[in-house]
């Protein structure tokens, strides 16, 4: 029998997700702070409930999807919370991207109620999220992840049971590191060839196919040529995952000197009112630095 | 008729250069600072000269493949040079890897004898310069491309005319910025996954195939994880052609805070003795800064 599916989180992640797990044939009951996300997920199929409380009630496995550390908390640790509602044997998928020491925090807090956690986090964006092929990084109990792996692949395809509560999280914050100083590899590349003169799209197709090459250096310069920053992953939201990376390093003593670098770019970006735009958009502050625009 | 070519500079990448252009039937005239590249070569075919200016000489083309700046200037301008020997309608290719402003001044001297000249750049290392699938940047008159381009065609494969003199160095050097930045990233990467104790390979697993792939992040954590630091690429070499592009920033007027970041951590890599190991060193030096070991 499939087992019943508490959603918490209708965002932009989280409607496509309960879609899908929809039309893999769960019943959902969710719950979002706001009513708009509610009235969408409900017109799928869905039935609303009042408190993430009731939605674990009603549940057997129960999925938060919201923004941070705080907001997870909140929603099952806080008053209402899933955690008033949990049942022993019943498992918790955070796939939020938050801190992993929160979430070793709030797996114990969960164990003590005989209720399993998983951290989920997943990559791939809204694209990813409505074709159903999300990577999904995951920490947490093994008998957990197998017993819940059917439903995770209702919305992801590269999933990849990495380790205990927290090494999804960790995994996920390496992948971010990766992303952003690729970014800014390519950033500071486009820089260079922009303020020398040099024809743009032929330095595209003689660094991207070897050793300098990228899924950002084949993605984001035929956007940034073109001033295209429309969002695929939001500057704000990699802020928000920067600020947890900064977060892990401190708590592990470890310096990270490049992503703190981006960290502090990206700042420059949001103070100059983007935001709201896409992560390529950190080009335009190395472009303030060289008072020069990439510009095919 | 197959053109003449003489070659200047007979080390670990002109070697297999000038084997690959005698195996495409070119007749080759040679030069050498010491005498061992110049036997090795003749032993291929190849006929010794006593300097850059007697194989201008004897030559139709003549192709430069030595370290710095300073090194081309000498052979081509230098006592004894390749200046010295050539003849109007020559062209001169220099393969190594300068700067840019260098670039044009020598190009600018041999127009005085009206010679060409092209910067053809390469990527691809010694594996790629034994295979003749080098990737090759190139800059300069495009009819000098053009005649030119069967020679080029014997040493690589992924071959573009950018622009004019100084293009393909420019080019070359917004390779190695994403280069850097790709392996730092890697490196940050690892160092956060070895201190949060989270399975290595794993998390190369997960990390390699999305937004945070990149041709650094398939190839070097698979030798860091055994502690491989032998070189593709050396750390030396890599910091000549950062120090290219300092220089190249401060002709612009550009900051680059990545790129200089990256070149004062590989400072640190030199410091500790590791000159001669493979760039994925770098990774040393954040270890360092983390008291952790990047080992699976």
């Amino acid at each position: 029998m499939n087992k019943r599916i508490g959603f918490i989180g209708l965002g932009i992640m989280g409607r496509p997700m309960c879609q899908n797990l929809i039309n893999a044939g769960y019943s959902l009951t969710v719950w979002n702070r706001s009513q708009p996300g509610i009235d969408i997920v409900v017109g799928y199929g869905a039935t609303a409930a009042s408190s993430p409380k009731e939605v674990a009630g009603k549940s057997d496995v129960v999925i938060t999807m919201v923004v941070d550390s705080s907001d997870v908390r909140q929603v099952i640790l806080g008053t209402n919370g899933v955690i008033e509602g949990v049942r022993a044997g019943m498992t918790v998928i955070d796939m939020s991207t938050i801190s992993p020491k929160v979430t070793r925090e709030i797996a114990e807090q969960l164990a003590q109620k005989e209720a399993k956690m998983l951290d989920a986090p997943v990559s791939g964006g809204d694209t990813g999220a409505r074709a159903g092929t999300l990577s999904i990084m995951v920490g947490g109990p093994e008998e957990a992840f197998n017993e819940c792996l059917p439903i995770l692949e209702a919305m992801g395809k590269n999933i990849i049971h990495i380790g205990a509560n927290g090494a999804g999280q960790t995994v996920k914050l390496c992948n971010q590191i990766a992303c952003v100083l690729n970014i800014l590899g390519v950033s500071e590349s486009l820089v260079l060839a922009a303020k020398s003169g040099v024809d743009l799209k032929k330095m595209h197709q003689a660094v991207s196919a070897g050793a300098a090459g990228s899924w950002m250096m084949t993605n984001l310069p035929p956007k940034i040529m073109v001033r295209d920053f429309e969002p695929g992953f939001m500057v704000k939201h990699q802020q928000k995952d920067l600020r947890l990376v900064m977060e892990a390093a401190q708590d592990l003593g470890i310096s990270l000197p490049g992503a703190s670098l981006v960290h502090q770019l990206f700042h420059s970006v949001e103070a100059d009112g983007n935001a709201e735009k896409g992560t390529q958009a950190l080009v335009t502050a190395l472009e303030k630095l060289a008072d020069v625009e990439v510009k095919d």
